[in-house]
């Protein structure tokens, strides 16, 4: 248990169920004296938000964050920040048709399975609508990083692939196209596909990259706790992610040593950045970039058999408003999930010497 | 800080150094009752040592788990089981050309800068000596979860593939080959090409797959330890991994939702199993299996640019004996994570209903 | 930090000042399956509740828990349970007489001095209205340990001691009179004590005394997490304890070994009960019985001098609604923080064998 | 499970039974660059060490602490610092009598059912001989906190109290004599007393207090984690003890709020100090000073009726050479355990605030 919490001293614990009456968290440790900018935790909320553009799910929610501790004056207190977004739409819904049918690739079965009991109305606890809070605290995480920048967008959209390294890319744009890609041509097209499958009633996957910029030397706890672990850790847990690779990731693997050595400067930076902006699980000042791969969404608007929960077969078909492809609406997940390991680590690293 | 432990439940904490007197660990949280085989931890161990083949590094080390504690009439007994592993050649060699150089793509520069002080003797503990005391603690929850069989193997080094389903691999050929791929042309071929690159004082990358069968439905606990996400974490804090793929993974991002959906049948189980075993964070029955991507590794006996902590350049070159292909001695390291994860999960989820 | 939580496996993490929009928790690991009693969590809340009776605060609180997740047609899900009680009078007073004085024996130095910041409406983060969630958290607790009784009164107000043992107290009588002590003679004498001392403008401290029947053989996990150790660290921690004492206490450190072993019965009970229930850390199935030490409420309507943020020394008086003696409202407390530890200890020993 | 860890940052697990091969630790989250004393730390292990007077048990244990990572050219490198104490008289000793008997007030009752076995050669893991890894680790956590001053002595033997205030007692005379205790005169009595128990072959309890100086302002995490009550924690998780009372304790109950409030001087210091240095759970820079009940132990050389655990009645008497008063060899231990409470909440300060 206790799985409902995330992080050593920046920590943050969430609760709520998709169609209850509200999700929400509590972040601990948070330092005192950080002066909040509201603003700018909604507008991280509003990149996440459902309905924001025509290639992602049409519900309504006006996710609002509301704090109810932690802040005074506007900042906060060093004390816990509790917060709640309520739930709009939670008792508007019919859910008898997936009350005792397991939908395939979601995790109707296994929560049954595990719990003995399911709140059935929509994914419940395993809806992504929980990251929610993680876009709450992690924009708060960022906030107490300042200097650090985080950028996240979309690389791939099924088979369409930005294959541009980051210096080659234009950043300006991710937040101007509704897939979020940074890269304006690939943008149109990526968009183009994503109508065609949703057309279609289908669903396509994707990956988001992200770098980190300005990261000070040695952030990461080896040997478990390094930085490249967690930081995979906070990126598996997302909803609907498959895979994880940082640096050089699975192409690296083909390389030889001679090759994928990242050769020192005299000012201690490297000439290559192979490593990620890693080094034995501990930031060394590069950038730390890497990859993660989303699976296409499992809800789709086309008929399936399926089963029961008396094991009984049936056919069954997607309904309601639901993403044809999770990636522009998951990069501010990914920066939130990646501002809440490094404000852990960034916090954890005064303590690691004299 | 307290990034050396691993676990909930069945909790590992691990110390030492390449070159100190010794390393071990204190297993805390392994029940009470469960009869020790200590041959299949010794067997274990030697799966991991170094010398074990001419492909892998020629150092001498014993690796013999010495416990002090846990353990009574052959049984554990509720407490904290201690273990240390003495260091062989600690004081033999000379570490007088790395006190001051940082090895490009090492964690001498990183540990320096967060610690303000390195054991310069080796890796310290960067050194993926420290992994031993992981196989010796996983040897013991591999005995923990009986019927849960773990199987990992290379799949790939460098650019030699094993693309075969795990379906139509030889399982039982993995442990006849010094690679420990699962098939035997395979094996030749990638022998061969380690030996290759060892000649030419370079080094190269792979990767090892594992497949976890026989898993109750149920273990994982969302949202943010998840079942993947745990084994992610895992896998990445394993000295030299660059990714964690489960599943579908990379490749599943490419595919739609009507291709990906894993059918159900009538008992529960599925059709296909892109889901990896794994859904909503938690296992539902199915074979878990998940790749995860080595680097090669960094000390290569060429000559290398670098500095020294005064940012002085210089040219150094690996001494000592080193393994040119880290796969197939990571193999039992991957399998022994993957035992710590789930048996935390099998403990824990015993508490997961009344 | 992470110091607002509670628990291994059974967690309560709570947030909230006394003056702000609300407070609540989280309570993570909650099995599913446990079908709620909402009037007997209610219940607790009434007990702990401002304004109950003439010798307590008579400020007014609803002090309604209002459950928002982890709770599915009247039964837990397994999922995290979160909740909030709003504040019901948060902006209704002035506290310029408090925001930069420093109430003597109250947190607002320490608060001011280790945070930098202060919520200085009422006593903020320290308010004992923080133990509201405690008791909503130790209702469900409680809950869950069934056939567990845990029965806490007050035995002592100033130096009105009473000292009979337990099985001669009238355990029928506790709740029947204001202020919560065993025998109907003596809550006459003690309320009228608290009545003249609250006419003074004074306060005054107290003990109270708790009993833990039927506890299972087995709770508890040495070295460090002895049953003892978790349940005086869980009074401690309430607000205005100041000290703790199971079984013989502070008595029994006069006695000699051969008066004060509890010699067996060849049932495995024992004769007599000096350890309190616990023997090395660990439940021995008889009653656990201890005393929390409660010190004088701070707050009195009499004149102090004290000083102010800038050093500056001044007078004040206590303003508003307060306890004159806390202890009659802390029993619901102690009973709470005393089912929070049994019940994780009780999830934890189910892990402790094969 | 897990019970085997104590602290947040500077984190101590410990393992080892009595006649095991050896008890040992690791302490996970020292800062790096901390120059260690090694006499110093072998000072604190002599002074509990048995045989060092008359009036303690007559056992030998060298109880040479063996150092083995985390420290390097005299420096912790903020690394786990691993480290083992042999235990000298394993073998030596015949167990049959306490093989299937229950010792009346020791814990052979509790594991054996808690665990269903039992490493039953001396008290195992329940023996207090696990204290020597926490006096180790202590002093480690002692050197790290440099200004601060921790002072425990016997305050009291069976009914011999030493009831001055801190400020007249003779600090210098405790390490003096072999009681321990602040007064050369009540050392003598109580030395006699001790004796004459000793020669009955019984045993006696007592109190030690502490006295902890230098506390700079800030240190506890409320609301669970508040100083006091971790410190509670620490101090009941040592063996045999039975209270904890700190500032005005349980005396304090007693007073009314206008006499035990601590009013402010100018400078934020308090003319009196019945809070005990802690205010809300957070240090105020007052002296913390706490009294710890400790029983007479449970071994006498007397024989007393008891059961086997097949619950036939029998008759046993100590074997052995054991204490007769646990307080003197106590002593190190409430500095030890207050130094690791002390260094985890000094070290979490730093991070409270920007």
């Amino acid at each position: 248990m206790a799985g409902n919490s995330f992080g050593t001293i920046f920590k943050l614990t969430t609760f709520g169920e998709s169609h209850g009456e509200a999700i929400g968290g509590i972040i601990d440790g948070c330092p005192a004296g950080l002066e909040l900018d509201f603003e700018a935790i909604e507008k991280e909320m509003q990149r996440r938000k459902p309905g924001q553009s025509s290639i992602v799910t049409q519900r309504k929610e006006a996710d609002t964050v509301q704090f109810l501790s932690g802040i005074f004056e506007g900042k906060s207190t060093g004390t816990p920040i509790g917060f709640v977004i309520t739930n709009a739409n939670q008792k508007s819904q019919d859910y008898s048709h997936i009350k005792e049918t397991y939908r395939p690739s979601h995790a109707d079965f296994t929560y049954d399975k595990k719990y003995g009991i399911r709140d059935y109305r929509g994914g419940g606890r395993s809806s992504a609508r929980e990251t929610a809070c993680r876009v709450a605290a992690g924009a708060i995480a960022k906030q107490l990083l300042k200097e650090i920048k985080i950028t996240a967008y979309v690389s791939r959209v099924g088979t369409l692939s930005l294959d541009k390294p980051f210096a080659e890319l234009d950043i300006s744009e991710i937040e101007k196209n509704p897939v979020r890609t940074a890269d304006a041509d690939m943008a149109l097209k990526m968009e183009a596909f994503i109508k065609e499958i949703k057309k279609n009633g289908d669903t396509v996957g994707g990956t988001i990259s992200c770098v980190i910029e300005n990261v000070p030397v040695g952030l990461g706890e080896p040997v478990f706790d390094k930085l490249h672990a967690q930081l995979g850790k906070a990126m598996i847990s997302i909803n609907a992610v498959k895979g994880f690779e940082f640096g050089s990731g699975f192409a690296g693997t083909r390389m030889k040593g001679s090759e994928h050595n990242d050769l020192f400067n005299e000012d201690g930076s490297t000439k290559t950045n192979y490593s990620g902006g890693v080094q034995g699980g501990i930031s060394n000042g590069a950038p730390i970039y890497f990859n993660v791969a989303f699976k296409p969404v499992a809800t789709i608007m086309q008929k399936q058999q399926t089963i029961n929960s008396d094991g009984e077969a049936l056919e069954m078909q997607g309904k309601g408003r639901h993403d044809p492809c999770v990636v522009p609406r998951a990069v501010p997940i990914v920066e939130a999930m990646a501002a809440l390991v490094i404000a852990d680590f960034w916090l954890l690293n005064k303590l690691s010497k004299l």
